[in-house]
């Protein structure tokens, strides 16, 4: 079976970078759909370069130029979208697009967290997973077919300062635990979610589903959290415990987006948004064990590098 | 197998006195829970009375009242809420006793409408769907074992007067189109809901699943509802359309609660929320023909009663 051409859009991104490399990795076509401005920013074009020399095509246009978009959908069986969250909406020309072509065999749309239908603080995160709902209803009226990837935080994200709001490296005499700290949250590295990724694409499994990921070494409460990271420093840390009503309070007095980072830290941490809900009783799909072969990077690893 | 016992709450209201009667009908041993002050409402009174002479055991209690929902539960095996929009949230403390009791082996919240996680009027509906959206999530947090029904309108709402807001009985001279009129919307009778739901109580396919109800019969557009009726009146009606645009204004223009009705057909027959998405391939079960002896009453034949 021929492997399917993959259009990535969003390659100057974190994730994007790795679902590139990922997509050439496992041998399929890559393309990538990249804004002619990119070219200009020395970080943007360095990265592009690199991505081109180990053969990914490179193709001018954006998600609002229509026909760039068809001339990009045109060549390939797969669309795979790593926008940043504030260029969510900007995919429902894609969607149209990608509609129009009849082409496409797979459409995953920026996602890469947590599932935006399952989350529980509406009132709080400014639209950031209503706009992802959005799409998934905009994709479903659209009838394309898709893979929604649930794979909740990435490690560089929080992970690096041990859910730390504000710092930059992790503790080593007081940290700050939210609620009780005994509700877990999930950490997945990108290069692992991007490998994941690419496997699901011509995988019928994994047709118009969602896919949770949940590594049992990539699932950990705060107090776990804390706890490992002691063991690994050979100390113990000052715990201040903060609860859920002073973290709302916090997030209330402090400006948006600097509110954000508390936000998703109330959200998995204190809400458990992340794993309340059983993934096979909700009708979605557990990728975790999909793929023997798909290593996942746990969080004792990961935090063995901040050492 | 013994029939599962059933606990119903809404009793008094329009599908729960047809829950009440289908629990009944098929020989589920059927309980019911009645506010206190429910006996002195002559209506009511009147409803409850023949319920109980049916062979509903009424017991005494309310979704406030966490003492009366615990002894209420304990009795049964099954719980069943058809509780107004109004009080959709109160179902909190009974999913929270329903989890203490540890007994319960089916839960099915008041729904009974459209897919609250699938229609796209959240900026407009005053959180009508948000709230049900709440509910679910708050029962998959505490792993209640859950049916949802989407039955999408109930044949007594909207139907009886063509889809035209204001009036009481279908119209014999000019009817309101709104948008294209090629969107389909999905009417269902309530006694038809009723049977349904009792018959997927001890199913093990609709086990945490949501079903949907969209039966051939009972799926049309607005211009098709005209054309039907103008073939039983045997007459053509002018028709007056009225635009997207033009509907979204006079929403905004009506105060709420009277603007209701307007925003409900806007969802079902301009946005097309009761259709518009693939019912298996957004992992839902499509409930039309899960039980071949379950009769769905047409649209059409709904109709002929109004001639």
């Amino acid at each position: 079976m021929e492997k399917s051409r993959v259009l990535i859009i969003g390659v100057t991104g974190n994730l994007g970078h790795h679902l590139a490399k990922a997509t050439l990795q496992f041998s399929h076509p890559a393309f990538a759909l990249v804004r002619p401005s990119s070219f200009s920013d020395p970080h943007k074009a360095h990265k592009l370069h690199s991505l081109s020399n180990a053969g990914v095509t490179l193709l001018q246009g954006s998600l609002e130029d229509e026909e760039s978009l068809m001339a990009a959908v045109k060549q390939v069986d797969v669309v795979i979208c790593a926008v940043s969250s504030k260029q969510v909406l900007l995919q429902k020309l894609l969607v149209q697009v990608i509609k129009k072509s009849g082409c496409i065999k797979r459409f995953i749309p920026s996602e890469f967290g947590l599932d935006p239908d399952k989350t529980r603080i509406s009132d709080m995160d400014y639209n950031f997973y209503k706009q992802k709902s959005e799409i998934r209803r905009f994709v479903e009226a659209h009838g394309i077919p898709y893979t929604y990837i649930s794979c909740n935080f990435y490690m560089s994200y929080l992970l690096p300062q041990l859910v730390q709001p504000g710092l930059k490296v992790p503790p080593r005499d007081k940290v700050t635990i939210f609620g009780d700290g005994n509700t877990k949250g999930v950490f997945v590295k990108e290069s692992d979610v991007a490998e994941f990724t690419i496997r699901t694409l011509d995988d019928p499994q994994t047709l118009n589903k969602v896919l949770y990921l949940r590594p049992p070494g990539n699932v950990c409460s705060m107090n776990e959290l804390v706890e490992l990271w002691e063991s690994k420093i050979g100390k113990k840390l000052e715990k201040i415990f903060v609860s859920e009503q002073e973290l709302l309070k916090k997030i209330k007095e402090t400006p948006y987006p600097d509110n954000m980072e508390m936000i998703f830290i109330y959200s998995a941490f204190v809400k458990g948004d992340q794993t309340y809900f059983d993934i096979e009783s909700s009708g979605g799909l557990d990728g975790t064990n999909l793929y023997p072969e798909q290593n996942f990077t746990t969080i004792s690893e990961y935090l063995d590098t901040l050492l």
